[in-house]
């Protein structure tokens, strides 16, 4: 059992012991820490993962007492604990590949989050979620109704209490309905190296460019579309003899992993987002 | 001692049969061939290495019989001898990496051409090219002389006859005068993931984008900059802690290997370009 | 429609000629063709791809006069059809992820086969062959009884007549029932980057050897545990802070996909065997 | 201008609000603290970098109270100062690649050391160490003289106050007179993927096993040769068509990049032993 504690600020003398002699004086130990400056605006960014078992106060009272330090320093922070797993939704399409790697890794306990629902704009896709006993909600969703499919999914994810949103190749632009109300909590993939290839058709641009890597890209959801704080890219090595079918294929497995590296990260708290860039915590 | 044919047309049933048993009439023994058909366009793509130590005919007459092939199927195509090296001109600003890495790759015997000149627009890297001892020229070049400069280069590179050119981190943009002497005979290496980061500053471009890879590509340079067919790209993983001094440290070792591997294939004739992307035979 | 002819024999001037063009008298077309050649033994490989729709022959008569050639040149050589899938079973144990990817990758038409069935040692799998619609058959398998084991599947893979067998994580070592019977046509997948960490529990040993790349391997199963044949091998960079469990974790990834690889290269007849070497055509 | 400390000991609560209260008490401002815990033997390791422009006592005093925190926890420490450079002799045989790499990361500033001397016993390379100013001593080595050789090596190290020394595919097994004074501070990189591929010849046996990826190695010399803590490891993808030669040259950029990263680091103060592993801060 252990908490993890991100924060940022602008850079001081003595934050970090600050920080560290505070969680020692409640009886938390420091399992892990890292730290980021950033010249530019003088920014401070920290991670500390800290067991908790021997703390010799509340909850409550660990987060109060950290107000206090925060306040201090006018920080950004945020407190979490192990054992209150987030919530995840996932939404799809179509597309199974990112499905099923993210039920698989949370199976093989990759990910520590509960995945509350599927959403999806079609059937095809209620069988997988079957097989891995996941509550699948079907909401059709079309260029006049968009509005309403995604104040029902919101109700969903409120109903269910979910933290965080992955979109598994879910193929739709959402509207500012979720967008707001999930801000830097919407995991999106993108099958191109952002910032080249945006948009519709990535592959087909890909093979008509001659690019001798193709790529994928996970995000956070904004409303710019694929201009959100990138998360996890990867590349793979292709060559003139792949047709675009070839790069489809061989861009199932880099999808597959920047998306779940987004999620591990993303559910583990390791993520900060500063000026459209995000600190990934490893 | 071998020979290299590459051709490309539309695609027919019999090509492959009519060019190797050509070759084998007139004594040439096949050590490596590959093809690649392009649907769009139904265009075929070939290249043959062979063995032509039992040539039976001159290579004259293996130039004019090919000839007759080639005029059959109405194909673009070419033929080399490899105890005929092609000559290459390197052109550079200020940085060394790249000349050090193709300088040393030709000591070591990886690149089967002759080094004739670097032409460079600045002093400072005289003394690499005396240590491996290599003619070196300082062509001065500014926005109002480049005409003139470019001139003096080309004039260099026919009395040096030059087949190909190799920028190595010239980071200047060369006038047509060069361009169109040299249509895909010029070997560029941009610092960035082509087609993202075009331009100035790909680092800087990079680095506030938040890319969690950053790329490097090799391509012919034509007119439109940073737009010319691409031969090959390499990216190198990096993390919100790479300030840009260390994008541009790590940036080196992929911007040296992706003109390193351009250089290899076009000295070796293994590049045809069509469409504005490269085939590249392995 | 098309059809794989692959070779060996010792070299000699015209095999390609005298190959390709009888597949052009039949009406064959060339779709792809690759060479190697090995110093050591002379030895000469082929491989090559042709469309059959325009064949002028039957499939009879083209292996008739394929024999012809071959034993012109004392060649081996093989010819398969893209219309007779090949059949592949399927062995595991408690494992799944190579067994999902697989399955997957089956589903998506990535591998020209037919999955005649599953066979494990256990029962925990049974449910994931359901749902991919492939038999599964439980064949408890011991000390004692390995030999009764080995012919039970034996049988098995006959009456299904399967034509290559797939050892996904299945964690036992077959006996020579069924590797005779099946020789160079096992592809098994081990956890290391072999020749290193053979035998038991790679991971454990990979961790206290401090290496900083895990690696997996497909290769022929063999009498000699972990000494057939590599087909395919993937590395994957770790440090200090991965402990076991994470080495199992990124392992996963890396076995399934040298594993699906080599699948995918067997399937196709893109593999000759020779000295306990692998040709693997692209 | 900062000071690195690195630490080990048995892991107990309080270690890092000890370590950077003590910091911060002095004036030193922590840039960046990294942890590490071994389950096995209950080891706990920190690497903190401090900027010390602030410093409020000498270093001295610096050096004498963490020694009494290190006494507290009976810890392994280390500390140094970043504008007290590390001196690196580097030894080398016939080959240039690491050699160059390394004086080129050098020139570039990549590694923040002093290049004292370049001891080989061959004269070919004595013109790179001209052109890059470095004194070069000829020390010629056989299996006669190997101990006298040594000895005058480690005299000049002593005179030249050497730090730690790079084996920059030196080709020798040093004799324990050196191993001995320069106890996990000898660097060496290995053409092979350890713990495979030991001694002689390593890209002869990866090519007879047939490997689908070839690797080198850095890491500690030490007595029994190759079996020393690894450092840094990569591999780079082979296949069958490449001859020994062949990986030869493959082999060159990643044995480069191995050393170089191991170099780095070591000069860094990153790296600490334990158990025959590195822990290597990034």
């Amino acid at each position: 059992m252990f908490a993890v504690l991100t924060l940022n600020c602008s850079d001081k003398r003595g934050i970090v012991a600050d920080v560290t002699q505070f969680l020692y004086k409640v009886g938390g130990n420091v399992l892990d820490s890292q730290q980021h400056r950033e010249e530019l605006g003088n920014q401070f960014f920290m991670y500390v993962k800290f067991d908790i078992k021997d703390l010799t106060c509340t909850r409550k009272e660990l987060q109060e007492d950290m107000s206090s330090i925060a306040t201090k320093y006018d920080m950004q922070w945020k407190l979490s604990f192990s054992d209150n797993a987030k919530k995840m939704a996932i939404m799809v399409s179509k597309y199974d590949h990112c499905l099923y790697d993210i039920l698989l890794r949370h199976k093989y306990g990759e990910l520590n989050t509960e995945i509350a629902l599927i959403i999806s704009n079609h059937l095809d896709l209620e069988n997988v979620a079957e097989h891995f006993g996941v509550p699948y909600f079907y909401i059709p969703r079309s260029r006049a109704n968009k509005e309403e499919a995604d104040q029902k999914a919101l109700e969903l994810f409120q109903s269910h209490q979910v933290d965080f949103v992955v979109m598994a190749r879910y193929m739709q632009i959402l509207t500012p309905t979720i967008l707001n109300e999930y801000h830097h909590r919407i995991i999106n993939v993108h099958h191109g190296f952002l910032p080249a290839f945006k948009g519709a058709k990535p592959y087909h641009q890909a093979y008509e460019k001659g690019v001798k890597l193709i790529g994928a890209s996970s995000h956070y959801a904004t409303e710019e579309l694929d201009m959100g704080p990138l998360i996890e890219q990867e590349t793979a090595r292709v060559d003139h003899s792949y047709c675009v079918e070839d790069l489809v294929r061989l861009g199932r497995s880099i999808e597959s992993k920047v998306l779940a590296d987004a999620v591990k990260a993303h559910s583990e708290d390791r993520i900060i987002v500063f000026n459209n860039r995000t600190i990934v915590f490893s």
